[in-house]
């Protein structure tokens, strides 16, 4: 291991999956990216979640994912607001991405198991994510477990993070579940948010439920439109009026999730930024109709939502 | 598109998607690669489609498959008889790969859909293959769909491949069919073998079935150690003792098949080259345990099995 450099800081709060903007002959497009990601930060998201399954990043290599992370330092964007997602099927991919967030300095990484291969061991998964710590050996590295099995099929039990805990209790610094599933939340956070393992909701559904059971906020894809409002629920959840703001954001939650999500995220922000290109989405993704736009606008509109200084943060790229 | 530099013959019969050797610290292990694949040509088979999912192809990152497929080429290794894997999870990987495969004067590449992103549409299926094609521009590229739904859990439709070769007549190829489903290979061959489309089992289980239905061959896990078995069923299936071949290869596959197929295979070649350090699985796989891998020899001695010539192949690999 190398000395760590300096401690960083674990974020708390919102987290966003940012989504990824790409030219029409689908290249990352790097200005929109990082005027975005700023914006997000001004306007509630505690980090980003960089390069989740959101951000379209497993449609992007790592030559590409890599170009974009040094884009958004060299914009501004400070590396102890990033956890970026950097688990690929290939351990090598996954190796050579957390070493070069790690040296970028960033807050932490969060973790996909390779997952292409269904049904593998808790063995088998122990070794990747092992090799991976020891490889980058690097004590700043703060590894967050990336539990979404309805698109990976490859789940993160309950066991395998105790074991890597036990191991590697510098390193394994939390979790994002994104399983849906409640029950899974709770049995992660009490069975290791007392030792210092911060468990992240990976949809502010959950939020206030996980704020409650000693959780540290939410990575969620409607952060990416709506993290005012999600960030409000996180720094009030002790209050009399938690329960309503929750309410809210879940409506609001519950109007994306009748469309396919990434594609309506584009659709979003591509409306309230008055830029159409945004809504691109890369293979094997597509974009909305104009149908399901339309009808997607309508119900946001209905609810008095609005994206506050998107259009003017968004409004000097250029082509 | 750039002309073609010279019209590539198709391949017929057995494949092998190879196993690809690691080192104890999981790196590729280039020479007994490349043994392995000369002795497979020797023994049988008429392609080698390396980058497989039995070749933990999807555990290596972009840059380690291009070294070993270049090392292959530099140790003698016709690309006449390469049908590399290339399709991977993201757009840019997958045109670097198939691109390189070309240049390289290969046969055919064999490409999986991009499966990170599960219940995507024909589509947006349609676009990541059309962006290939047009993206590598070579009239040379002869393009195998890989339908490996269990795995992938992203389906080839029969729809999908009429739009491909509608589209691009002179790029599609084939396909590999390793859903498991001999209706559906059926259903592949009725509705395009006629029009010069080569379906390829993905089992040898199906590969008389496939024949006379008007198939190619087979791409098949146990190609890695049973060829000559198996290419005996290819060159005798119009004959009269095809059936008894069959059942002599499909009896061989079920002793297989009670093992996890890809550390089995490990293990018989291990055992039958006499070189221990073949049985490494790169994470997230694991190998058999020494009384799995003690049972599998047991069981396939007593069927008479033997791995003709591959000792002597495989002796003078150096540490």
């Amino acid at each position: 291991m190398k000395p760590a450099m300096s401690k960083v800081k674990r974020i708390e709060g919102v987290l966003s999956p940012v989504i990824t903007p790409f030219r029409k002959d689908y290249a990352p497009y790097e200005e929109r990216f990082v005027r975005h990601c700023r914006w997000l930060l001004k306007s509630g998201c505690a980090g980003l979640a960089i390069f989740g399954t959101n951000s379209e990043a497993n449609s992007m290599s790592v030559g590409e994912k890599r170009r974009l992370l040094e884009a958004l330092v060299k914009g501004g964007v400070s590396p102890a607001t990033l956890m970026p997602g950097t688990g690929h099927c290939a351990l090598a991919d996954s190796i050579e991405l957390t070493r070069a967030a790690v040296e970028l300095g960033c807050a932490g990484v969060l973790m996909l198991p390779p997952f292409y291969y269904k049904g593998v061991s808790d063995e088998g998964l122990y070794r990747n994510f092992a090799e991976v710590i020891e490889r980058v050996g690097d004590e700043r590295l703060q590894l967050y477990l990336y539990h979404i099995p309805p698109v990976s099929q490859v789940p993160i039990t309950l066991a395998l993070i105790e074991r890597l805990l036990k191991q590697f209790p510098a390193s394994v610094a939390g979790v994002k579940d994104s399983s849906g599933d409640w029950p899974n939340t709770k049995a992660m956070l009490d069975a290791f948010a007392k030792s210092g393992f911060d468990v992240f909701a990976g949809s502010e559904v959950f939020l206030l439920d996980n704020m409650r059971g000693g959780g540290k906020g939410c990575i969620t894809a409607t952060g990416n439109i709506n993290p005012g409002a999600i960030d409000k629920v996180f720094r009030n959840w002790r209050g009399p009026d938690a329960d309503v703001l929750q309410k809210d954001i879940t409506a609001t939650r519950n109007v994306m999730q009748k469309y396919p999500m990434m594609a309506a995220l584009k659709a979003v922000i591509a409306h309230y930024a008055r830029d159409a290109e945004w809504a691109t989405m890369r293979p094997p993704l597509v974009e909305l109709t104009p149908a399901q736009s339309k009808a997607l606008m309508a119900e946001l509109e209905a609810r008095g939502f609005d994206m506050p200084g998107l259009a003017a943060a968004s409004a000097t790229v250029t082509a």
